[in-house]
């Protein structure tokens, strides 16, 4: 019982998750925190760690997980906050102080995505691999991106999901991103469906048109990902990915759209585009990894 | 006079720039090879360097920055390969090994991007940053990306030009790459210049609509450029480029594109998108840069 404990939180939009664990194979305790105001929901995230402490010891490192954007230079006098999130409330938000200051543990910071990919990487479907891209479509979409063994951060972090894609021809939605309007994001994750569809994604059956365009969407993703980060694997995760009818459409539109380019790819593609390995798990493993990595 | 001696080969498409130098300051001897086929090419570079070393010593090592698509992964059969290009007669071609047999030195073999950046990154318009994109738009559209301070290869390297981008409202040509159509390359490359406007770009007056729509072609790419790999700076280089009106139409379009989403650019957008600062000089150097790197 030596194994040193970590403390994790994969902080999202709607919820905080708080983790306390040695690794995927022992989770101490865990807890979903809704989000609020700053104030209250760090104060309630600094409860759980507390008590956490109390029962199982002092954490080795905290790895905090953040939606974005985020501040990751730790030169920066505004490191360790999100930044100018259009997230009521949010904007300016010292992540990294508050829990530096109410636990007094190392911190690891990094955005979420780039946690979830850490925790595929160590534990889940990325595995031996050097290069991989972790997406997740969902509310948003974002991407975690590590090439050659290391995260990819650059100036600020990567923010692949806002990409500017060709519209499929006839596609009349003029998409629902604020800043981009048919971005990636605003052509394909779950509310420009809602918003095209006039419905709830998950009320669209299998056979409805708006999965192959769907498809269409994010097999010009996988293209461009593939093009720009010459990755060993995609990784498709979060909300909209649970439709099962999704993958395997957008491996084969994948397939035509790339042609050839960077090679044969039709025996590979199963293995080239697919699934995480940890499922929901990812997040708040991913905070775990970062705190492993501190 | 006890500088090490380096020599450079920066292969292109239509000629093989040769260069013995101990730096930028001190080119000891150069020559253009003019490609023919791979035999008759290499063999003439070979002489080149026999007769450089005979008249100015031994080399500390060589630099290849090759056009590809190339194989730079060290565990591989093909490793020092120019792998499938189109370019007749030199696929699998051996240029790493026919080199390490012929002048028996120290070897270090990357992109012609990666190279030219790298020559940046040393010597010219991308001194002091991690983070930085080379982007040359000649007869095809290539990109050396530099991100937290190592050059980015992953699983092959990186092809950003071939990259899928909206199509401009309207806009009738249908592009002239063979893989993609209107891909990037396939709508602002040369050829596709001249393709759509039936005429030499260089004939084109600087009022014409073709640098406009150009522009915001180029325009489309530094967007998906900086939100994938959030460089400090882009460098927009290559014979396209030349044409001096179109970096500050270029700069123009793309804070129009990018909309502020990472943060207000519009006082920086000068040093944000900019020239390189060696010139025509870049793939050669980038010969000796990655020599250096050996």
């Amino acid at each position: 019982m030596n194994e040193p404990i970590y403390a994790g939180i994969d902080a999202g939009g709607t919820e905080f998750k708080c983790i306390v664990a040695t690794g995927p194979d022992r989770v101490l305790v865990h807890e979903k925190i809704p989000v609020a105001d700053p104030a209250t929901t760090l104060a309630a995230c600094r409860d759980f760690f507390l008590r956490a402490r109390q029962e199982h010891g002092e954490f080795a490192a905290l790895g905090i997980a953040s939606f974005g954007p985020i501040d990751l230079h730790k030169d920066s006098p505004t490191f360790g906050f999100i930044t100018s999130t259009p997230k009521p409330q949010w904007s300016n938000t010292d992540l990294v102080g508050y829990f530096r200051d109410a636990l007094a543990v190392p911190i690891h910071f990094d955005t979420d995505v780039n946690g979830a990919l850490l925790a595929e990487h160590r534990w889940g479907a990325a595995r031996d691999l050097h290069s991989v891209v972790y997406v997740t479509i969902g509310t948003g979409i974002g991407a975690g991106v590590m090439v050659d063994g290391r995260l990819l951060h650059g100036r600020m972090h990567p923010e692949a999901g806002h990409m500017l894609v060709p519209r499929y021809t006839g596609d009349p939605f003029s998409g629902a991103c604020p800043y981009h309007g048919g971005c990636l994001e605003g052509l394909a994750a779950g509310p420009a469906l809602q918003q095209r569809w006039q419905q709830s994604p998950l009320s669209l059956p299998d056979s409805h048109p708006a999965w192959e365009l769907q498809a269409h969407y994010l097999a010009l993703m996988c293209v461009n990902l593939t093009l720009m980060y010459s990755p060993q694997r995609i990784l498709l995760g979060g909300g909209v990915m649970e439709r099962a009818v999704l993958l395997p459409l957008v491996r084969q539109a994948y397939l035509a759209q790339i042609n050839g380019y960077v090679g044969d790819q039709r025996a590979e593609v199963e293995n080239f585009i697919s699934a995480p390995g940890l499922g929901g798990r990812a997040g708040a493993l991913g905070a775990i990894a970062l705190a492993q990595q501190s």
